[in-house]
């Protein structure tokens, strides 16, 4: 049970979201800029950054919200994404993505854990400035949502197929004009 | 040296907010609702919620930039705001106060290091169940503060009293329209 007395028993965020709207609405202007407006990095990139943080601090709700989102815009299956979480090393992605989850890694630990040869790497396969930016501040982001959801103590659905489902649809509706409720 | 070009050699939060104001926009909005809208916690106690998480994760720029403001709002000087991060059980803050700390002091570990027991304290001492839900997203946002300034290597001014000079102007614009290069 949530440490303090949530709407209609929501799940996850949406419970404290639908509690205080007024830092609902800053929570998913960041997120949409970051995680779904025009980038250089695909929505499934970013959703995939997101769901490796939320699983290296052990977030349930956000790594399977997330975990949902990169599954549906990268096409594969949970089975992929939990490969991933598991050992992206030993993943197909790209040497250029290995080296952005690697910086997003460090983040997760703390800010000082990035390395000048993690980034320089990052660089040499490609990735831009704004790109190692976006990589940073979406790590640094979901360091603040994994702790908000489970600060609070938050419930979330154990049925994985529960943010499967979910997904085709937010990723339609985006982040926004997110409705907690919905 | 900062890890990635940044405008004009800003100290801190500033340089990257310039460098991509879309993602500046909705922090600072978040930033004026937890720290300065109305709220029954004080400025001055929102201000050393986010000071203290940020010293716990060791970010000069933000512990100084933040503390400057609490000392500001609290009408104290920074030796005082120093006593406090190193055993703010020993100082005169309120048990209310000292039961926030302690659950921020949680947050800032991992969401999961929360306890009903501490939410229970805090409850019993006045708090309410917003004061909660604030506490606990100041020190989570402040987890993603931090790891943003320090994971991009951003350079911070060593000299205290730069931090403290600004606080009152800080105190009278805010965050909502905050300009990086002011």
């Amino acid at each position: 049970m949530a440490y303090i007395e949530l709407p209609d028993e929501l799940p996850g965020i949406r419970g404290p979201m639908a509690f205080r709207p007024e830092t609902a609405k800053p929570l998913n202007d960041l997120a949409e800029v970051l995680l779904r407006s025009d980038n250089t990095l695909s929505r499934g990139d970013r959703e995939l950054i997101a769901t490796y943080v939320s699983y290296l601090n052990d977030c349930f709700f956000c790594q399977n919200a997330h975990g949902g989102l990169a599954q549906h815009y990268m096409q594969c299956d949970m089975n992929y994404i939990d490969g991933i979480k598991k050992d992206y090393l030993a993943s197909d992605l790209s040497d250029k993505l290995k080296a952005l989850l690697a910086i997003a890694a460090s983040v997760q630990k703390g800010g000082k854990h990035v390395t000048s040869e993690q980034v320089e790497k990052a660089r040499q396969l490609g990735a831009t400035d704004r790109e190692i930016h976006d990589t940073v501040l979406i790590a640094a982001s979901f360091c603040m949502f994994n702790r908000y959801v489970d600060g609070l103590n938050t419930w979330a659905p154990r049925d994985r197929n529960f943010y499967i489902e979910r997904a085709p649809r937010r990723a339609v509706e985006g982040y926004a004009n997110y409705d907690p409720h919905s």
